[in-house]
């Protein structure tokens, strides 16, 4: 959701991204109060030439297009966080070996795009059995079709559950 | 494609993968006159305790519902061939270094299921920055509506080149 | 252990091979009495274009400098077999999924060369968070100096256990 | 070489690192000179809850007992940096695909610990088929024969060139 949308379609992207901010605002705070471990898993636009904190100052000034969703998700004292090269949140990152530090085996994915980093990560998650679910409303497209085919796809091919936002428990 | 078929909708699959074991074979035989390579990427139903021509001689036995596939598309003599543990070709296999040694960075997948270890396999490829074809009538899945779902979705994520059979050049 | 000693150093490493063979049969023996798994993890030297047994028989041909080992030391049914491309056994191989399915924590690491493939595996294990036990006898390099450095390095390094053969319990 | 020196045997690396950032900072400005890549990679051993510029803040505290170290070496404009979770720089991180990236197929591996983190990496860069040189003053462990040790057998096992600072080409 750090982004600086600045890719083709990316201020298509952005449109959808701005209410999905909101709405996982409040699931984050719901998961802080519950004492579940968030982990933000983010592009690393910089090149390895930069950290995560300074990605979100990048993205939080308030001339670029993705400066509300930072603010509002801006990482709080106690969040991991993992800076990744590729969509999949596994591909030569070290999430598995932090979720397996925090006893983690059941992950609840949000954010943007459904159709290509959430259904990346999705597939290999699921590929090392871990419990999976996506909240329809708590992942964005360019398009709500996009997003559905993709969580359609996921449905159909790993069983994977979609569920709605309001029925997430931390 | 070389199967037992003795799962939950194992015996609809067989269905959509008989006629199209014949396609293959005859895109196989396209393939072997061009010198291109053909790589077998198996699961291995037998749990690490048997080899690939073993597989192909439990699936090819007359009783078996994949008798009529596995005897089309018999390895041959300079085929290549790799047993896997999930759904992705690269996940956890030799296929990566297979192919650096091959000198190969376009794939052509064919086989079964679309919606399954074809998607998970076709997502690794692309994150990998291999170039990727996927026939339409060169994979299957238990119905035509989920191949399809799958073949957009790729399309759609990863850019991925959905063609027909008859425009791929070995 | 299952090989051609065909490459540079090959004879010398054969000679060292060779005795070592029959301390691993009876090791082999008592892993299987107690039902302990035993899993070969064997360099696929005919490139993906052939299955473990083939490779078994090849090396166990009488006029191949490998005959004894291979015959000595040929899979029994139970036994679980994994090809590897490269030096260790968990690179680019489904070995950490077949020991997650096995509940397998504890790795007791035997063969050639102590200084390579050994060496190799045994700092991937550990990297894993695996339990790893080396015995002096049960590894062989060309020479004894180039075994013992080995285990003086993964001693250091890693802590990793270097123990007697009469120790190991299955 | 940013590190707390925090663990068993900390102080005593230290000690060894001391000299060794000295050199390293006049190898660092040789590349630079050059334009050759500098790629940090370092322990995250504030648990994916840091990013690595505040992990060189807190190792260059002037309290803490790497200050010195963390203070020559500080990443300067134009580096690149990664954050390990394990020994080797290749295992869960996105090095492989920044090599790619800058098209470097040569690694000049410096820093501590020649028996843990260097050992491992150049284990694992060999693996994957990089040229790899250690300058023998270019690395430390707690005591010179350990570093000895460790890259003797890198040598013997996998050929990996041992040189000395003096001889590093940018």
């Amino acid at each position: 959701m750090i982004n600086l949308f600045d890719f083709p379609g990316g201020p298509v992207l952005a449109r959808q991204a701005r209410p999905l901010a909101r709405r996982l605002q409040a699931l984050k705070q719901r998961f802080h109060r519950a004492g579940s471990p968030i982990i933000y898993v983010n592009d690393n636009f910089m090149h390895w030439q930069a950290d995560f904190k300074e990605l979100v100052a990048v993205c939080a000034h308030p001339d670029a297009p993705g400066a509300e969703i930072a603010e509002r998700l801006r990482p709080q004292p106690g969040d991991y966080y993992i800076l990744k090269p590729k969509h999949s949140a596994f591909l030569c990152t070290p999430l598995p070996l932090l979720l397996a530090k925090l006893g983690v085996r059941r992950l609840v994915l949000t954010g943007i795009a459904a159709d290509a980093c959430i259904l990346a990560t999705a597939m290999d998650a699921h590929a090392r059995e871990y419990a999976v679910e996506i909240p329809r409303e708590g992942v964005a497209s360019r398009t709500p079709r996009l997003r559905d085919l993709a969580l359609a796809t996921l449905q159909g091919a790993a069983g994977i559950g979609i569920s709605r936002l309001s029925r997430i428990r931390p």
